[in-house]
């Protein structure tokens, strides 16, 4: 028996989110179901970030157990021959067989994209969020510094979720323009659900003026779902970075 | 009656290329129904860049004449309201009655964009080639500079294609690496069928080792196909510029 890790890119447009459910293309239902196939005995894949309907990826992780004898090194190349072309395996390797990849220390860098041009570009389309209202990145930048360190993000979190804690660390949260795009990239141990598009909706309200970059602070400490901007569609959002504290 | 040009950005991904084929969805087949709702009067646009089935542009462009009294400026938003999302149109202007886009001195950009990682990046699948294997830009940039000038680019045109002359000018063919991409950027007066993804097929088995780059000397001297690489496939290339002589 030995554990084995996946790094997994996707493109999240045709899935109903990572996790598993019946009758609905997820990540992890296609991952299950392709191991199994290929290691010829029933696998169920323990994920590290269950991101949301339409959210892509570069670097998921997932871990499962498995009896088969081939080398954990070469699964990625038999499994993305069992893939389908918008989820593939980026590596493979043995890890320690406690090794669980939400009980571990971690740190996740999301990007949130926003195509800020005058008129939508349709090779862009599916992997940013497209608005024509100019947004100001300086005065995101500035309202983005509210948010970095320990806060209550109460405010931040789709009211649905059930949690223990809405504390969360951010390390670090930056907005650069990157030609026609302006990316918000923000690094934390953990999110709470629909966290960084709820931070992405309020950093735009904030960018095309209709927040001051102050009021970011008076909605953090509100603890109010409602202070805050809109959640912003999915498309924009790459899960990029996943470090294990091991490997930093 | 005044004559409308358009600046048109689309995703090729599902499309059979730019020209009109019954029972096949296309650019200008679109164009056409959607300019003919909105104007209520049959457009047919003329189309600059037949682009073939899978390619992609930012920046095509097409042109028309109407009776409509809408200002021309206005078609933009009001037809992309009636256009699928993978069409954008990006301006609309009233050009002079005798503008015609194929019969004018225009100078186009492509770019052929190589995925060149390991596995394949799923959210960058549809709009880059991806190979595995290690590609020498150093190598891929000395074969392009025989490229440029005035050639008989009959090596590199699709033997199907009937035209008057094989004889094409580029201007200019770069080769970088952006990240990890390789993006050939060729920019020339116009191409035969086919003639910037044969460019590109032979660039690529130059960058694999098998060809030299001086091979491309008298692979152009040799005015035959056979001696070229293989057609590199058409989701990797879009049209990213365009400018008419007037403009430059």
């Amino acid at each position: 028996m030995k554990r084995v890790k996946l790094v997994v890119a996707y493109d999240g447009t045709a899935y109903h989110g990572w996790q598993l459910q019946p009758g609905s293309a997820t990540i992890e239902g296609e991952l299950n179901r392709a191991l199994s196939a290929l290691l010829q005995e029933e696998i169920q894949v323990i994920g590290a970030s269950r991101t949301d309907s339409g959210v892509h990826a570069l670097c998921n992780v997932a871990v499962f157990d498995t009896d088969a004898r081939i080398p954990a090194e070469k699964i990625s190349y038999a499994l993305n021959q069992r893939l389908p072309e918008d989820i593939r395996i980026q590596s493979s390797a043995e890890v320690e067989a406690d090794f669980h990849p939400r009980h571990c220390d971690s740190r996740k860098t999301y990007e949130y994209r926003i195509l800020n041009t005058r008129f939508l570009l349709p090779t862009r389309r599916l992997y940013t969020h497209f608005t024509y209202v100019p947004l100001d990145v300086i005065k995101m930048r500035q309202a983005a510094a509210y948010f970095v360190g320990e806060h209550d993000f109460k405010s931040f979190c789709a009211p649905a979720a059930v949690v223990e804690t809405t504390v969360r660390t951010i390390y670090e949260l930056a907005v650069e323009k990157r030609g026609d795009e302006i990316v918000i990239s923000v690094c934390g141990s953990g999110f709470l659900y629909n966290m960084v598009r709820i931070i992405a909706g309020t950093l735009m309200e904030v960018g095309r003026g209709k927040l001051a970059p102050e009021a970011v602070k008076s909605i953090i400490d509100a603890k109010d779902r409602q202070k805050a901007g809109p959640t912003a569609p999915a498309c924009g959002l790459t899960l990029v970075k996943y470090e294990f504290l091991e490997d930093i």
